[in-house]
């Protein structure tokens, strides 16, 4: 008598919130410093403190202009203020309206995807990769295809993702930096993508969309750099959030940019607000779509992310583990120690490490270590994944 | 190429929303003290003080406790204090576990929807009626029937329900108090309507629920009294939120209660749950979500409406306006002096009045005044609706 996919949506085990009730179980039971949480994706840093001068500033302001309804697209000058930030950092000539402000990167991509699906549609995505792109592509009647990364270094497999295109690929997902790898796609390679892309735009005869979903754009390490893919594919829409570059990740704040030069671009604006109204989104929150106005050009802090980085990655990597070096969000990869990483994760628990099985991101034998934690956490943790190691190694097992 | 559907629902023409854009360069044209512009439901009244209040002390926490996210359903405080507020109000015990916290009453009313949906189910909308059920109903897969009320006093009319009921009807939707029309239902009538479900559920052998779309529950005038439908009708699911009552329409938070006496109430919970993770939600935004915490109790300040309730309704009564006495909500719905609504609301405009043609609600005849304006804006316009009265009267027309 209900709708039977939505219970099972519902009540579906999760990996990560299992995990993270366990977590709080188990720091109730033993105190949390002898927990060591990798399970979330929950920013450790602290809002930069613009954002609270921002929205201290604004609640002095009456009432009905910072509480009240913006436009179903966003309040026009906050679309203004993030248009010229995107022009001054990646040369380009957005406006007001190729933006459509969200309830965070979610929303970004349930609308997209809802605005630019047909009937059978193929939504192409990379695995490993974050597990509700299958559900918002599978709720809008697209199918969930996917194309495996490069076994080992997990960046683009274009020879893969090439035999994963057919005549109904409407779009693939990228993620880049990329939850749960860490891994940041370089410009070669998204040329490449998007010379492939093309080819077989040209073969099917109708274009085929790249939906960027880029919350971590801000967050890479050394001399990493971040291609704006929209500069090199013109049929890029990109999904944003500021849950991890600003830390408001309860906050829902977000967007859907539509470059003037993607494909029927001006019908997909008005698909992408036709998708937002009929999932039942009104607008992004006020109070903080005019926060974001006021702090389009804040720097994201890095600093603690790359100290957790550095340790993490050579303490492990000293202990014997298998990771792939993280070169941008806060996620460490390592290969489980045994080919089933849920096993080998119950294990860890064993030694209060929690950490998440690459099986919740579609690919056998890895865990993904979300470091956006306290350094306390890294520096218990390191003796528990030496003596987890050990347990391993020893000639009973 | 992109979905026709969400292209249509993103185009197309809204009466509110082109007269709000009217009224806006009107505004500009001839200065906004000499436009009357009665479009939109914007609460006029600001929030209480001690929305501002909790806000700048949540404020000064630390980022992540105040920003970070929430679970999905929202954060178990103030899911409890909701569920307190309730049952000292309502005399029921609902605890956190039947609330699922939404961004906003059209996320709440979209994922009620798509948690009981299934194929071909029949939800009712009692017409005149907020015409986004319509959309939410139909994305979700369902079909809209529409039931009239009862012409002249907008109340429910049973008869006309029960001939809109069959085997496929999966829910009914009320508003009380109403938008468009501000009317309150009686008790006497939302038992009658009770008794007709539950006979009309013995006689299927399914449950029919009742969606009650809320967000005006506390803006009521005089001695009229609003019912709480759960204690009338079990199968109830409440969908609320705070724009109108703590006038925060930006900030989008509300929720879905499932009261623990509602047919499958642990399924149907369950599938709220998926139901928001499918379309893209994560949680309602946490700053707001605490604030609500911190004012559950806070009393909405009726007092400013119902001044212009009485001021605009004693006006037009004068004039020789048939309208509807509003007990509720702050719309006043008048007969327009044409059977074309629409025609009706254009003369208007040469008048500078801006009044919705009840064409937008599913029903002719009719507009929409929403008095939820500045006193001066009363003041002012009745001089413009005896200058249109007495056009209709000329003789040359």
């Amino acid at each position: 008598m209900i709708n039977q996919r939505m219970y099972e949506l519902g009540n579906e085990p999760s990996a990560i919130r299992e995990l993270f009730a366990y977590g709080l179980s188990r720091k109730a039971e033993i105190g949390a410093e002898n927990v060591f949480d990798f399970s979330l994706g929950n920013p450790s840093v602290a809002a930069p403190d613009a954002v609270k001068k921002a929205a201290l500033e604004l609640l002095e302001k009456p009432s009905q202009e910072v509480h009240g309804y913006t436009p179903a697209q966003g309040a026009p000058g906050v679309r203004a203020a993030i248009a010229a930030s995107l022009n001054r950092r990646f040369d380009t000539s957005y406006t007001a309206d190729n933006l459509y402000m969200t309830v965070g990167a979610a929303a970004s991509i349930s609308i997209a995807i809802n605005a630019i699906v047909t009937p059978g549609d193929e939504f192409i995505v990379i695995a490993p990769y974050f597990p509700e792109y299958r559900v918002w592509i599978e709720n809008a009647g697209g199918i969930c295809v996917e194309a495996p990364a490069r076994m080992g270094s997990f960046q683009l497999d274009i020879e893969a993702l090439e035999d994963a295109l057919t005549e109904r690929t409407k779009a693939v997902i990228v993620n880049s930096p990329n939850n749960p790898t860490g891994a940041v796609y370089p410009e070669c390679d998204l040329v490449e993508l998007a010379n492939t892309l093309r080819r077989k735009q040209d073969e099917y005869g109708h274009p085929i969309y790249l939906i960027s979903d880029e919350p971590y754009r801000e967050i890479v390490y050394g001399d990493t750099k971040v291609a704006f893919i929209p500069t090199l594919f013109e049929n890029t829409l990109v999904c944003y959030s500021y849950s991890k570059s600003l830390s408001l990740p309860g906050e829902r704040i977000g967007y859907v940019l539509v470059p003037p030069a993607a494909a029927d671009a001006a019908k997909v604006y008005a698909a992408v607000c036709g998708a937002g109204r009929a999932l039942g989104y009104v607008c992004a929150p006020t109070l903080f779509q005019h926060v974001i106005e006021k702090c389009v050009d804040e720097p994201c802090d890095v600093a603690s992310y790359q100290e957790n980085r550095d340790a993490l990655y050579a303490g492990l990597t000293k202990l014997g583990y298998e990771c792939v070096a993280p070169q941008g969000a806060f996620y460490l990869w390592m290969r489980a120690l045994e080919p089933d990483a849920k096993a080998f994760t119950e294990r860890a628990k064993g030694h209060e490490l929690l950490v998440v099985p690459s099986d919740s991101f579609g690919v056998q034998g890895w865990v993904r270590i979300g470091y956006c934690v306290e350094r306390s956490v890294i520096d218990g943790a390191l003796p528990a994944f030496a003596a987890l190691m050990h347990e391993y190694q020893a000639p009973t097992l």
